[in-house]
């Protein structure tokens, strides 16, 4: 048995070049956990393991397209690894749609998870709340936002470290009978579960801090997600040309420069660094696609903590599955992906 | 013809009392523009016009009972007043849901329109930006949203004022394959429609200003409302603490107040006072349970606004309807409403 951890990085992906994300393997680097970047020949990997790719997935390609096409790329070999036990987790800053995708073909579903989900912790005021789904399925049915709660249950468990880890549904109203045909149904499928489920919950309070998890479709999460971010930035911006139309604002801003940064850290995405897919039969961590060194390292630590408290293998005990569970095809999959889950 | 709009006001549904909602009005009202307050014989109307009504619709009563139970109530009685023409438009700030039903049984729908829209005028920072649905309908068909589009559009173009507005469809990717079935089958309606349709929006660009007119189903529109309303409250409040964890932010936080003010106040909900239910046989505003009697002021302008530009009628021409565009039953409708739409 290996005593590191091993967290397969796919260099290539990030909107701000592989130096940024192999300077983020390298943040994350210890005896404890040990990066083995993807990337082209002319990487610098600045002493890490380097596993070297001729491809790259872009931004912009077609899921689908990009994996059949594209089977030397970084993003592919990375999953590769980790589905043949050469690492433990992979990490991307690129192609969610794609991660997604190779993930499904490579590393394949738990036995009984139908859809797997982008679970994102969300640094709410109250402290971290999962989100998810956060934009794997941009449709759902409800016993998949079922399967949604349990896996979100045991990330919060394991990597929140949150004991009995209370479950909300997102909807329109708190009354059970607020909301769309898919949380009406969801909200009495959740209500019989064994999971402590607290009821519905409004979007209203996502950022105050709404439960430990927090259960949608991935569509309604990924509308959720880019809202509380381009919220937070459009109002902080538009905060500060207000302050800078006089003199007095100007000095006040300066003097509250220090609260605004602590703020700003507090509410900052990349404190976690990443999100999980959950639901596959091994780890993956999707970064922003603009992530920094920082978020990278926080991604990569994020991974190598999913590994050491076991969290596929808490998922795989957790869903037993119900019986005649679905598994579809990953093609069909694919098709629904969407591209940033953040 | 009369020379003043004439606009009932259901004074009994706001949190704030009624006595606000009769202050609300006592501003709005001109000689262009009368008032009629329906509400209990002991209010003090200041000189309005008064409907004297014995009932009273709570925020929590369930709309499909509420409208049945409660005939006398001051919501049902001045939706009749519309639908008896002895009133222009008819303001509330009660339960969405009461109202959207009474309208559903006392004005009725155009015809053509299949659902109608809760019409939201968002403060966005490049200028107002309308947001429909909001939560008049949960759950929505491919057809229902090119419908919104159209309705909203005459909104853009009649009380926004502006000439050709841009519509785009809310979705989780610019591309027009990125979303969920529902928005992917909308793209391609609104593509082939006359609209001038841009694509698809994300939702970060919601507060920053994302189009004249932003389309998406009810539970979408009513989870974005409530997610900008929570996000915009927590994170001022966010910051006001963290300024005054130290005297240097104390001081900073003074100074920029007035810079903070003016923010507030752009942003404001209550700058339109209320939203347009859309698709009916007479012109409805529900404003927030929460109004101010600026808001409630502001609401009874919009509605008497509606009036003088048409847009009942300007709908009626636009939304010829598709040949057996079915027209639903009342009590189907009702069963699916959201409580408040902002």
């Amino acid at each position: 048995m290996r005593t590191a951890v091993r967290v397969a990085v796919d260099a290539m992906g990030g909107d701000r070049g592989p130096a940024e994300v192999v300077a983020g393997a390298l943040q994350a680097a210890s005896p404890e956990l040990e990066p083995v970047v993807f990337g082209s020949a002319e990487l610098d990997t600045g002493g890490l393991e380097h596993v070297q790719t001729t491809q790259v997935i872009g931004m912009d390609d077609k899921p689908a397209d990009a994996i059949r096409s594209k089977p030397d790329s970084s993003l592919l070999r990375a999953c590769q690894a980790v589905a043949a036990g050469r690492a433990d987790a992979v990490v991307s800053t690129g192609n969610t749609g794609a991660l997604l995708g190779a993930c499904l073909v490579e590393l394949r579903r738990l036995p009984g998870v139908r859809r797997p989900a982008i679970a994102v912790p969300l640094p709410a005021e109250r402290g971290p709340s999962v989100l998810l789904d956060s934009g794997a399925n941009a449709d759902a049915r409800p016993e998949h936002l079922l399967q949604f709660a349990h896996m979100g249950a045991v990330f919060a468990e394991e990597i929140l470290g949150v004991a009995h880890p209370e479950v909300r549904l997102l909807s329109i109203g708190e009354e059970p009978a607020k909301g769309n045909q898919l949380t009406i149904e969801a909200h009495e499928l959740l209500r019989r579960s064994e999971l402590h489920f607290a009821g519905n919950v409004e979007s209203r309070h996502l950022l105050a801090g709404a439960a430990d998890v927090v259960v949608c479709d991935g569509f309604t999460g990924n509308v959720c997600l880019k809202l509380l971010e381009g919220t937070i930035g459009t109002l902080l911006g538009a905060l500060r040309s207000e302050i800078a139309t006089d003199l007095r604002g100007k000095v006040g801003g300066l003097l509250i420069r220090p609260a605004a940064r602590r703020l700003r850290t507090r509410l900052d995405p990349d404190t976690y660094g990443g999100a999980y897919l959950l639901g596959l039969r091994g780890l993956a961590v999707i970064a922003h696609g603009n992530a920094s060194r920082e978020a990278v390292a926080n991604a990569v630590r994020l991974a190598a903590r999913g590994v050491r408290h076991r969290v596929v293998e808490r998922l795989a005990e957790r869903l037993p599955g119900p019986p005649g569970g679905a598994r579809g095809s990953v093609v069909a999959s694919a098709g629904s992906l969407t591209q940033t889950p953040k």
